[in-house]
């Protein structure tokens, strides 16, 4: 990190000839220019584009990229990253002579379909999320809610790669092994209290080799950019399985991942000062920098929606169940990528990163329902008149996110939507 | 399952054209026939083989594949799998109309380079061996070895695919955070408790729809074969971090694969009864069959052998710490498959599951220094004098692997060898 890095693509007084780019409310103005996946039909492979007001603009079609391997794009590195930005930005914004091209490479994206941004290989759960982790710890352990390492160590375990999908989709409610307290034996069945995470995501650009670990001065050269992602839980199952070794079914039936990624670049304007509370620990020096202290943080507000079949049925657009912001994790990107390297473990691009469930230090800013219902003692009074502890079948999650600065466009990350499909037999 | 289908390449009358095949102690008769990936130059890309006696058949230099993508032979599923294995038995036995083709695709196992068997998409490590959990469990909970889910839930977490290696590499001792109980704050340095864990792999052959569970009946259809597997562990960054999701950094710095995969068609000999403790539960109806309980185990003997430098200066080739058999895993590969898609998971082709550590009963049967050594407290005398409680820079560990039962031919998995270098920096 060497400081913030603002170029003329982040001016505020910059407007595209997309003038759906230039709607104060677009979260993708020509300042944010993020990068995602999209085909115009089922039996058509992906694409790269970049999001611009309601457009979604084709890379290859302008001539800014060789091969539609978006993994090749990541591992090409910050430099080429920006170069890119900035041919995108003078491409787009109004006058540019290059208009011509590059409006034969629009597609509306009312008219596409997104996928996945890129070709996960390993995904990696972080638990970022102190007040989370505090909250939720006090439901298992109420006199002991942070375990000693959490102040030290950023925690973190592997996920399941293969079952991450993307904004849209639906997946069944799990079954699995659950046992009550008042029971002798666990019995197979349908989660009963299924929840969803808000998370970011975070994609590994650069590659390390295995044995070299990634200082943390170097460590954001590692990364492309964030995405929403939804670590979707079955706190049932996980409180049966998780001892000693993790959450496994509970958490690898699905994720859900925006499929617009917002460079590190988008986000310079939006960097913030990394603080400690008074009295914590400071992180040993192999999580420490000056530049992480002055601007390792982003300020990016998030929110959580609900819709429930029965809002849908009335045309109702859901409710919103809480917000934080990710400038409230205890550890920074540079950290986790720092941390996760220091054994010699090796990243590859397009890996991803969940941050953990990021919660806000209020009781009304829980990232899951676990949290906002306090372990289902205290079902959520929806504004339609329902309630809810946990999730019920039909019911449509929807994370968004956005930061916002005096001087700066807005700029936003779109959604990620899932769905919540009825067990698939009839436990 | 269905039955333990012998059919004419399980004869021990068979004998092939190539004579080092004949040889009794060879791991690779014409009854195993296991599948690799091989190269001669380092710039070639990889080739898949079949192991006969000290040389490797190249597939497709005779005309029995039409791909060297091994994801893709494995995702053809067995009735293929069979086919191949058939056409290999008949063209490599004695008096075959096919020895002269045959004869020129072979090369000398000497000659060339092994490459992991195929791209390995998830991996999970699971826990099943019992022996280990308990002796393990009693270092951290005297009174409380066994986790209350261990007997109903075939415990598994997910692991980094990333930092699979294959035998013959090495790697560094890896960094990073521990604590002492009797210091106030962690600090980072080279871990002083590593040690290697003795498990099987097992590769996942067609894949499963997300959302679609795999039934037990159906389990070993989607699977492909074993390797052996050496999970290598910093117990000491294991202890500091693994609360509450899990071992992290203390596993994910290296994992070594052999390179040859014994089909499960070649384990068929070796199949044995899956009982279950007097007293023990019986497993949950989705973990249960018939066929599971006939002979859903496997009769795999195991061994680790140490090679010091010391050792190796000498021109000794090691020596033997212990030794174990998969028949005393507590699940069986059916199980695993069962389990791992109950909740509607997608396994993909290539995909890997760790066995766990397989220990048997006995004291000196553990299957990794933590065991043998009983937490570092009781250092292993070795044969030329030296000691060991974990493994020291320079260590080779070696991991082997064969069935026998009479009446049939002794087949073996080779070995999967890995050797610690010092850790990166002086720390």
């Amino acid at each position: 990190m060497t400081g913030l890095a603002l170029d003329e693509t982040h001016a505020a007084s910059l407007a595209s000839w997309v003038e759906s780019a230039n709607d104060p409310a677009t979260d993708f103005p020509i300042q944010n220019l993020p990068f995602g996946r999209f085909r115009t039909a089922a039996d058509e492979p992906w694409r790269i584009g970049v999001a611009i007001g309601d457009q979604v603009l084709d890379l290859e079609s302008v001539g800014l990229i060789d091969s539609q391997d978006m993994n090749r794009l990541m591992a090409a590195g910050a430099a080429s990253r920006r170069a890119l930005r900035l041919a995108l930005s003078r491409g787009l914004r109004r006058g540019s002579e290059a208009h011509s091209p590059f409006a034969a490479g629009l597609r509306a994206q009312s008219d596409i379909e997104m996928g996945l941004p890129c070709r996960i290989g390993d995904y990696t759960d972080f638990y970022t999320g102190i007040h989370h982790a505090t909250t939720v710890g006090k439901l298992f352990r109420p006199d002991n809610p942070l375990m000693p390492n959490y102040k030290w160590v950023p925690i973190g375990y592997h996920g399941r790669a293969s079952s991450v999908g993307v904004s849209g989709h639906s997946f069944h409610r799990p079954l699995g092994q659950t046992k009550h307290a008042d029971e002798a034996a666990p019995a197979l069945g349908a989660c009963r209290r299924l929840d969803y995470e808000l998370e970011l995501g975070a994609f590994v650009a650069v590659p390390n080799a295995l044995g070299e670990a990634v200082s943390i001065g170097d460590a954001e050269e590692h990364l492309f950019g964030l995405a929403l992602f939804n670590d979707w839980s079955a706190r049932d199952i996980q409180a049966w399985e998780y001892q000693p070794l993790g959450p496994f079914l509970s958490k690898n039936f699905a994720s859900t991942l925006s499929p617009w990624i917002v460079t590190l670049e988008a986000l310079q304007p939006f960097r913030a000062a990394f603080t400690r509370p008074e009295g914590d620990p400071q992180p040993l020096p192999y999580l420490d920098s000056p530049a992480n202290r002055a601007h390792g943080a982003f300020d990016i507000e998030l929110e959580v929606w609900l819709q429930t079949p029965a809002m849908r049925a009335a045309g109702n657009s859901g409710v919103r169940l809480s917000r934080s912001n990710f400038r409230d994790a205890y550890w920074t990107l540079a950290q986790l990528v720092a941390h996760h390297t220091v054994n010699g473990c090796n990243l590859q691009s397009g890996d991803l990163f969940g941050s953990g469930t990021l919660s806000g230090p209020l009781a009304d800013q829980g990232g899951s329902l676990l949290e906002l219902s306090q372990g289902g003692k205290r079902p959520l009074q929806l504004s339609n008149g329902e309630v809810r502890s946990f999730l019920e079948d039909g019911d449509r999650v929807i994370l968004r996110g956005h930061c916002e600065r005096p001087g700066f466009r807005r700029i936003g990350f779109g959604e990620c939507a899932g769905t919540v499909l009825p067990a698939p037999r009839g436990d």
